[in-house]
């Protein structure tokens, strides 16, 4: 496994335009969204550029979950720009739109759908290295600034897909937990939720040995790799600090220790998922963002759309998914459990995924303002069979799903992921 | 952080012929020693480069624990071959010395001092990517298959050092168990316990935020930042599997598992240390193997000269070198000693340092075979100076250590390292 350079403490910021220097950029594209534009970590970043005459050009037209139409905006005007570098400061959308906007402008002749990941698109692997990228994140959540991944809507097609390869990774995440401060509570919540999932998927997924088909060339295994011997070290460590530390950062945004202590879970989950995968929470979650049949608002979102945030997308159906994976690895099941300090001593293992699943419960109605299941969300049974289908495209995730019937078991496959919405429908 | 790629599974070596034909090399130098020249990991990593059709020349003449004369030999060697990319096979020597004919070959005309680091060499830091350098390790101890450090004999200096700087990290580690199984019991023991000593340094080094003087550009940061969040994992994982698993591989040659695990706990203590750096055990190891007054040769290993071992000579100081810095961080120091199954509920803090010392001389002694104290390496009271003054220029990692006075301190300094050494002799 490869990791990205991160580098992590309060103030790191201010070193972004030595590092442009040092890299001999002449010309950065920083990328940001309306809100951030305004507020201090963009200022700091500003500033460390200017300081070393780094020069740049400000794209903050981001959108939060982007879709292809706005990635292409983007795009269009990356292209126009022709910067040396890229600088993303923001949550998950703005850093996955940079990755893009790096992308595209490397390959200007590439068509949209060319690498978007297979079945939707057409999977093509970025044959050479791209521009420079470096990434500050300000929320706790994503883990974006050290993964190859970069998620969006496709227009038309009902679910979120997006582009995954190891080329895509930013050269330097620059983690400041100065940064997060400027984070609503409520994306403190749905942000951390992100990771609890992100810890817990890759933690379960299948493991590196069992995923078929074996490649018959090193240069085709997937950026998502099952659970292995060290992404299992950043995941449940990225775990233990969630469980202990996001209550508290919700709770209390002057808690600098815990909001810290998430920043660095973020990321950790993001190199453990980045090379581990993600699967089910992940794979429904995006029908369940992207479709959004009652046009739900999360509270606390300042955004001038209806949102279903990525994190509350995910965590809504968690207590459902690991009750369905724990018989493929009782043991993981438990030991996330005790993480959350369920006494696991007498506990069966035919019972591992439920009392996994009812800790899980617990931790979220604790944490506050969470949906309790899709219900709550707007969502009826008469939406689960557009809820399998948006995630039936899945395939890089859903591979990694234990316990989920293969591709060639379609039909079982399908009604597994029935089952699993209406069990979701509430907790 | 950053971390090369590791590939680890038992078989994986066969896979290297597709990953050099993958980077487009078209002949490979593949470095290695004359034992090893004859045995199963070279002839499989041979006969993958065979198949793919990627041509190759070898050089096997490495010496174990490499000095500058040998490394020289190896760098003409290498400088007249001009290969695209380098194949080490072999333990830490072969590593570091492949990782040092990368660098002359693409600085050719470069004086041998420019790179070695500071006092003894010029620290000039190398400021373009290397050629491509895939590492198989066929010992599990140096971790050397993911750090950027290079260590030999200094010609007339009566002391190890070395070059250290991220360009020399190899791209790939290719840890494959089947190939540690050549390995000679005392070559497992020693070995490992270079692995205990990596995780244990690397766990207690000064915190990175404590570093003095901070860089003023983020380009000058050592490649040894101290103890930070992310190598706390790493050396603390490592440490785990070490205790458990390094008396049953030393016992037991057929015993797969443990094998397989010290192989691991090599590549993660490499990863941990690599980023966090060691500090006296491997500061003060450098004489001692370089020094070996009495010409002493190590049980089990079958070279034609006298031999301290590597992991022999960095454990022979530790229970000396924890007991010193337990008052830096009793609670780190109680938490390795929990790692080795001592009861810590009613220790107290200032005993932190002498319960993690006996905690690991006991384990020394029973893993068996090794030296108990410097005495039984054949050093006596009188070679206490020569080996403060064989100390004193491994500037690189002494920075880390806890405790130890500062640079300019330098008399206060040689005090302690003395008190170090007399405290060696015995345990």
């Amino acid at each position: 496994m490869a990791a990205s350079s991160i580098r992590f403490g309060p103030g790191v910021t201010a070193e972004v335009g030595m590092d442009f220097r040092n890299l001999g950029v002449r010309r950065v594209a920083l990328v940001t969204d309306a809100t951030l534009r305004a507020l201090r970590p963009v200022e700091v970043a500003v500033a460390a550029l200017e300081r070393e005459r780094v020069r740049y050009a400000v794209y903050a037209d981001v959108r939060v979950e982007p879709g292809e139409g706005s990635i292409k905006h983007a795009v269009s005007w990356a292209k126009a720009e022709q910067p040396d570098a890229f600088l993303a400061v923001g949550g998950g959308s703005v850093m996955d739109t940079a990755k893009l906007m790096n992308l595209y402008t490397c390959y200007p002749s590439a068509s949209f759908l060319d690498f978007v990941n297979k079945p939707l698109g057409g999977g093509r692997p970025i044959d050479k290295p791209l521009k420079p990228l470096i990434c500050v994140p300000t929320t706790a959540g994503t883990g974006s600034e050290t993964t190859g991944t970069a998620i969006f809507d496709l227009a038309g097609k009902r679910a979120k897909t997006g582009v995954a390869h190891r080329a895509l990774k930013p050269l330097l995440g620059i983690c400041d937990p100065l940064n997060t401060r400027t984070m609503p509570s409520a994306v403190h919540a749905s942000s951390g939720l992100d990771v609890l999932c992100h810890s817990l998927e890759s933690w379960t997924a299948i493991p590196y040995h069992e995923r078929v088909p074996r490649p018959t060339n090193p240069i085709l295994r997937p950026a998502y790799q099952g659970a292995n011997p060290i992404s299992d070290i950043f995941s449940l460590q990225a775990l233990r600090a969630t469980v202990k530390y996001l209550p508290r950062a919700v709770r209390d945004p002057d808690d600098a220790e815990a909001q810290s202590q998430m920043l660095l879970a973020a990321t950790l989950a993001g190199v453990g998922f980045g090379n581990a995968g993600v699967h089910l929470c992940h794979g429904m979650s995006y029908p369940i963002s992207s479709q959004n049949p009652a046009r739900y608002h999360h509270p606390g979102y300042v955004v001038p759309h209806p949102i279903i945030p990525h994190g509350v997308s995910v965590a809504v159906t968690a207590p459902a998914v690991f009750r369905f994976t724990g018989p493929s690895n009782p043991d993981r099941h438990l030991a996330a459990a005790e993480i959350f300090g369920v006494d696991i001593a007498n506990v069966k293992s035919e019972s591992a995924g439920e009392v996994l699943s009812e800790a899980l419960s617990e931790f979220l109605v604790k944490l506050g303002d969470q949906p309790r299941g899709l219900k709550a969300l707007g969502f009826s049974e008469g939406d689960v069979d557009g809820l399998v289908e948006g995630t039936i495209p899945q395939r890089r995730v859903l591979m990694l799903a234990p316990n989920l019937a293969s591709e060639e078991e379609a039909e079982k496959g399908r009604e597994q992921l029935r089952g699993l919405f209406l069990d979701a429908m509430e907790y």
